[in-house]
């Protein structure tokens, strides 16, 4: 089959793989519907170091069950599901409580050792635990949205969760990527009365602003700490939700937050230390977040979307078959554009 | 008056000063029943630039209101109180959250502003806000824990909710000083399970081991986490709390949680980032806490004091009056001491 492997930083090319097969017998192998290329995507392709065998990247995807191992016991054939970018089993200590990402018998898709969504098709490790099946069947109409339940979607959600938002609350998110808006969609959806999305990028604003932003901060640095306490009374913000990773960025996050409130940080972090210990100490400020559970998010997540309370697929800006995805991987990079959509089939 | 005057690292004097009095409407002074010497009053006898006219030092303190300004509502000469280690107003968007630490028109006790309780009497700004009123009167028997609620077992039970300790946690207490203990203290009061303090001190381990401490870890550094790791089957503590505030102590303290868990801070930082930034993230480990608003919980710690089924008074292991108070901050420094109580008067 085809599939989409990364060789080094900003090597990305389409080649023929072996055919994913059942290894393990609660293996499923999926049929990609549709997969994307993710902004985390784009930490390796600034920065992977040569592989001569390269890494099969994706892991996000929606899929049909093309077959199921013998102890399989919730799937089969033809079954629509949704793949969280993380496998689990589902009943470890930590899935139990609905923390899939710290499974202790997990991992994550699209590396060395499990082959990614950006292909043809893909082996599922763990397939009860870690699919989800769509209750409703295909619908085109809503791949673009139950897409996002892979991870961006989910993750904006985890942001919120982290940064603790609620009714009423004032809320800024740093970040415009996907990840950013769909964290506006959850910031609203949670209730948040005032929600600052802080970037730069128009298209981006715009789409911003129809998930619910009420006010946009395009400043940087000090500057833009200093707009959003403008805009929330000299306080800052109850509830920040950090979607970059960059060590200002966090900076940003942490100095946005008024006293006693909460960040929630779903960026990759791309430095070793959290800045600003002692002023996030003195203003009681919460930091939370890692790898959403966006496995455990679909049950609360699915319905909206399915009822269109919800759009998270509008993040999703470009489709491509697997011959254009190299050219997304430079468009994302390039930020031309928001979200790439995988058509490999 | 007489009161304790740091002017420089270790150098601590008792003084002649003037005698507090009324400033604003809102103040009133108080006679200081008893004061005490902190762990965090040892980092500016550690560090401390020389000053010409010093800094009347100490936050903690139970006393005798002795005058009031016109604008008190709720106190009268002869209330018997206790005062917090921050002044708050009582009003404002924070401390009607209980976030009294972050009161808008607030500040702390024993700075150069504001002279402290190591001392025979100070003045209270915004009393009302400020004090609490001890219902049951004086009771010698009680002066000991009564005091601890200005600060350390406040302290101890921040970094306990910070921690998110609740019935059935496994608990990791990082620093065996008297928030340490404390924070053994409010563990156990909490619900926890199981109780590691981190410490190394024999008299504070026997007496954590009193508190509630089911297991002590004295290695350090990468020793300790692994020997963490051990007691609680390779996955950490649901819960830690981290009460000493140096870079070493937040690595272990984040390192030793286990994945979705959270880590409570409450000793003052020592160094400007907080560390691993990578691994919490990975974990999805919170990182919460900071100054206590000691002043919110003292209505469910105080009954608690009162009817004995705590007692947080047993960390003070040194009585002393002012003269002895120079001394006690050796002996703290030096860790002789625990914690040294002053009964000024």
């Amino acid at each position: 089959m085809r599939a989409t492997v990364m060789y080094s930083a900003g090597n990305v090319q389409i080649k023929n793989v072996p055919d994913p097969a059942i290894i393990n017998p609660t293996d499923v192998v999926v049929t990609v519907t549709r997969a994307c290329i993710c902004g985390s995507d784009l930490w390796p392709y600034k920065s992977m170091e040569p592989s001569e065998t390269g890494r099969v990247m994706g892991h996000e995807a929606i899929g049909v069950v093309e077959s199921a191992g013998a102890h399989v016991r919730t799937l089969k054939k033809g079954d629509f599901v949704i793949m969280p970018f993380a496998w689990s089993d589902g009943t470890c200590e930590f899935c139990r409580r609905g923390l899939q990402t710290a499974c202790i018998h997990g991992g994550y898709f699209g590396n060395e050792e499990i082959p990614g969504a950006q292909a043809e098709a893909l082996r599922v490790p763990l397939a009860d635990g870690t699919l989800y099946k769509v209750p409703t069947g295909e619908d085109e109409a809503l791949f673009q949205s139950l897409l996002t339940l892979s991870d961006v979607m989910g993750t904006g959600h985890h942001a919120a969760l982290g940064a603790r938002v609620g009714p009423g609350s004032i809320v800024a998110v740093v970040g415009d990527g996907a990840v950013g808006l769909c964290g506006v969609i959850a910031a609203k959806r949670l209730g948040a009365e005032q929600i600052i999305i802080m970037g730069r990028h128009p298209d981006r604003i715009a789409l911003a602003r129809e998930f619910g932003a009420t006010h946009v901060v395009s400043e940087r640095g000090d500057e833009a700490i200093e707009r959003v306490r403008e805009l929330t009374g000299g306080l800052g913000a109850h509830s920040v939700l950090e979607c970059v990773g960059y060590e200002q960025s966090m900076f940003t996050a942490v100095n946005v937050a008024r006293r006693g409130g909460a960040v929630g940080r779903v960026g990759v972090p791309q430095s070793e230390t959290i800045p600003s210990a002692v002023e996030t100490f003195q203003n009681n400020i919460t930091i939370a977040g890692g790898p959403a559970p966006v496995r455990a998010y679909m049950d609360e997540l699915l319905p909206d979307v399915l009822d269109g309370k919800i759009e998270p697929g509008r993040v999703f800006d470009r489709v491509t078959n697997l011959d254009g995805v190299p050219d997304g991987y430079r468009a994302m990079d390039e930020r031309e554009s928001i979200k790439v959509m995988i058509a490999p089939n």
